[in-house]
């Protein structure tokens, strides 16, 4: 058979590039840096966004909508802010026609613009806390652009809350941070995240503290899959965002923001593809399973035992495309990641059998068609698990333990580096960036997150990184 | 009790106006003509999106998702569709820190670059139908904003098909149109549209066929709540959407294009607001029915009302906020429109009894509380019919038949007119547009949609409009 993919061990990013196209899940937009999202694709994100939505719900935000254009003095308002996102902005400088009095910048985040709002709904203590989460698109000038992972627009939802005390508005970052974040990457995507909070030198542009989720790529690098923001009071300052206490006085709320994008989707390719093309966890397949009939003959049998599946709540599609090659329809399916082939051919349906493939080891099982559906929910319990425990054996067979910020360096050229953060420090951490080496987050020996980077005993994770 | 709103027969618009601020529904964005939607209207909005992506999804269409951003030249491949929306459009001529060579356009839809696409992803006939939808944001630079109604950034959905001939692409569009619009319209929003085709005047820059479906608003003008276009071979020609066909000639593609957007929301609003607020059909609401207590110590029971209700299927909250004044949390209710409430006070429960009140008509009712769940389901099926009959009742009594040009000018002071488009024709439309009446559509006797305007035996609609 000929091969579909540049393997990853000889291009990684090509492989990356090549099952993109091929798995028809994006293409390059007219405009350097945005991304069409095709089908495929799209109907992956609607599932993780599906899920998100539910998780954020129910941590207690309700969803809202803030306009795309921003007044450029509204970011000015907050001087890190404005000096971080500058060079990524787009200006629109016309509209209806006319130049316009002051330019609008297309949102790059809306922490300023939901502050500005924020500030005119909250009054009292009674208004807090206000827990705010828009699906919106955003839009980030992208040097080097990368589908997915690095678009100069890309959807995402940003949420943004306001609390009365510095201790409710850590604990709801951490709460959204773990609870749906690290639960959605590890129980939906299958993707063994390391949590842990950005250095100093890394934090986003306005806040206190940020928060991060790495997940590790098939080539070793790291992805940053989402990040959460303490922005203690300074966009409340920069906005005016005050409320009335319960004892009478006049206090400036604590406000946060959390956000994760369809780079998951990125992500997702990274960690889970292999060189026949992506893999999907069963719990995230908008299509779990595909019956294919081999050859004509056996329809009437395939179309009885998708309907069987589609009772018992697989999300079950016929392909009885017999005038395709079956060949090409196999490569097709797994280029697209779908969990699990059911192939029927004339021989097995005269065998009362049906033979199940598995998209993440690829093996074949012949089984009897009474005994089918059972057996499809089995394999799909068992891979959303095996691709789980694949990417976090990888994950551990690829960090090296190491004690110095030399070994770290050489260490990131073929994975990650582990290592306490004593040895790297604030100017180990820029001889690493030198070498395109970047601290991706620090944790504590018990795996929970610092309250502040000069915290003793730190743990660092030094990769190169997308 | 102090009047919450101005009436509607004072000022209609001026209610509007009232309504969305007092009922928290949507403020105007810092950028002129822009909107933020709250979360008492965005969760109206997600219902919508929800039933009508369900149904679009049943007539076969996929999602997809374009850039926010389209190159100039791309608009004027098209000449109609250039010159209709050169003068909302708002120009992207920085990004990066740079000038653009090549100014941008924010999208005011997406007929172009999507057309761009189609014409990469179709080969053959087998390729076609192509069904895409997207939900994304638009900008059409607005001189006149109302909320909801005429914004400068609206969401929205934009269905964009390419198909083999163009008795295909006309069939597809009826379909979306009557099938997935006008249902989702009648059904869930409870508005009597009238559906018909679009003059040539009126019609979408660059379509060969428009249509429309209108409502009436509370002041008898009219209000488009979605549109469906045939484009002919329009965009085909301009983006080279080519396919072989089974004989293996060359062909151009037919295409089509239709969008409903939160526009629906200012019309739900304007069909079915009353002096009191907002009334939501229940199948709608996103809060069906609401259980208050009114005074401390009924507590226990109205948790087990609540719980009750929900084990039924209704979508139920409690309003348990005893420090603040019933009458304001009844009013507030009113305002957002909420179908049912169940009022419960310790002299309700010693009786075993509770007030159910209802939105649609204010009245009120004691039941016994082990009935409360039988007469809230029967009241939320009730009451949706009574808005919908309701609307029906007063578009047939503010509708005139008239007979002359003059006449239905006159009569649009006051509602709609309805006359033979013969009276009118194109110089009675123009005519008309000075006195800011416009054809809002034309239908056949029966109802059915024309395929051209100069058919015989036509009818027309006139209304001043929003």
């Amino acid at each position: 058979m000929a091969r579909v993919l540049t393997p990853r061990a000889e291009d990684f990013p090509r492989w990356y590039q090549d099952l993109i196209a091929k798995a028809e899940l994006a293409d390059n937009g007219p405009v350097r840096g945005t991304m069409v999202i095709r089908p495929t694709a799209y109907a992956i994100w609607e599932r993780m966004q599906a899920d998100m939505d539910a998780r954020i719900k129910g941590a207690g935000a309700e969803n809202a909508y803030f306009p795309l254009f921003i007044p450029e003095s509204y970011l000015k308002r907050e001087a890190q802010h404005v000096e971080g996102f500058s060079p990524e902005l787009a200006v629109v400088t016309h509209g209806g026609g006319k130049q316009l009095a002051e330019p609008i910048v297309v949102r790059p985040t809306s922490e300023t613009v939901i502050g500005e709002f924020m500030a005119k709904w909250v009054d009292s203590y009674r208004d807090l806390p206000l827990l705010l989460n828009q699906w919106a698109n955003v839009v980030r000038w992208e040097m080097r652009p990368r589908l997915f992972l690095r678009t100069s627009e890309f959807l995402w939802q940003e949420g943004h809350t306001a609390h009365a005390s510095e201790e409710d508005a850590k604990a709801y970052t951490l709460k959204i941070h773990h609870e749906v974040y690290e639960r959605h990457m590890r129980e939906l995507l299958a993707i063994p995240v390391v949590v842990g909070r950005k250095t100093d030198r890394e934090r986003f542009a306005g806040a206190t503290s940020t928060y991060t989720l790495e997940a590790m790529t098939g080539d070793g690098k790291a992805l940053q899959m989402g990040t959460s923001h303490e922005l203690g009071q300074n966009f409340a300052r920069a906005f005016d965002i005050y409320f009335s206490s319960a004892e009478g006085t006049r206090e400036l709320a604590w406000t946060t923001s959390w956000g994760t994008s369809t780079r998951m989707v990125g992500g997702l390719i990274m960690c889970h593809g292999d060189d026949n093309g992506l893999r999907l966890p069963p719990l995230l397949a908008p299509t779990q399973a595909i019956v294919t009939v081999v050859k004509t003959g056996v329809e009437d049998a395939a179309v009885k035992l998708a309907d069987e599946l589609a009772g018992a709540g697989v999300r079950v599609k016929l392909d009885d495309r017999v005038d395709t090659p079956f060949g090409r329809r196999a490569v097709d399916a797994e280029l697209k990641g779908i969990p699990i082939r059911l192939e029927l051919g004339p021989r097995d349906l005269e065998a009362g059998n049906v033979t199940l493939v598995r998209r993440v080891d690829g093996s074949k099982t012949s089984i009897s068609l009474g005994l089918a559906t059972t057996a499809v929910l089995a394999a799909l319990e068992t891979d959303q698990k095996a691709l789980y425990d694949e990417a976090q054996a990888r994950r551990e067979a690829r960090t090296r333990d190491v004690s110095t910020l030399d070994e770290a360096i050489e260490a990131a050229g073929d994975g990650w580096a582990r290592l306490p953060w004593a040895k790297v420090g604030v100017e180990g951490e820029a001889k690493a960036n030198e070498s395109s080496v970047s601290v991706r987050c620090l944790y504590r020996p018990d795996g929970s997150v610092p309250a502040a980077q000069d915290e003793p005993g730190l743990i660092a994770i030094l990769a190169r990184s997308y």
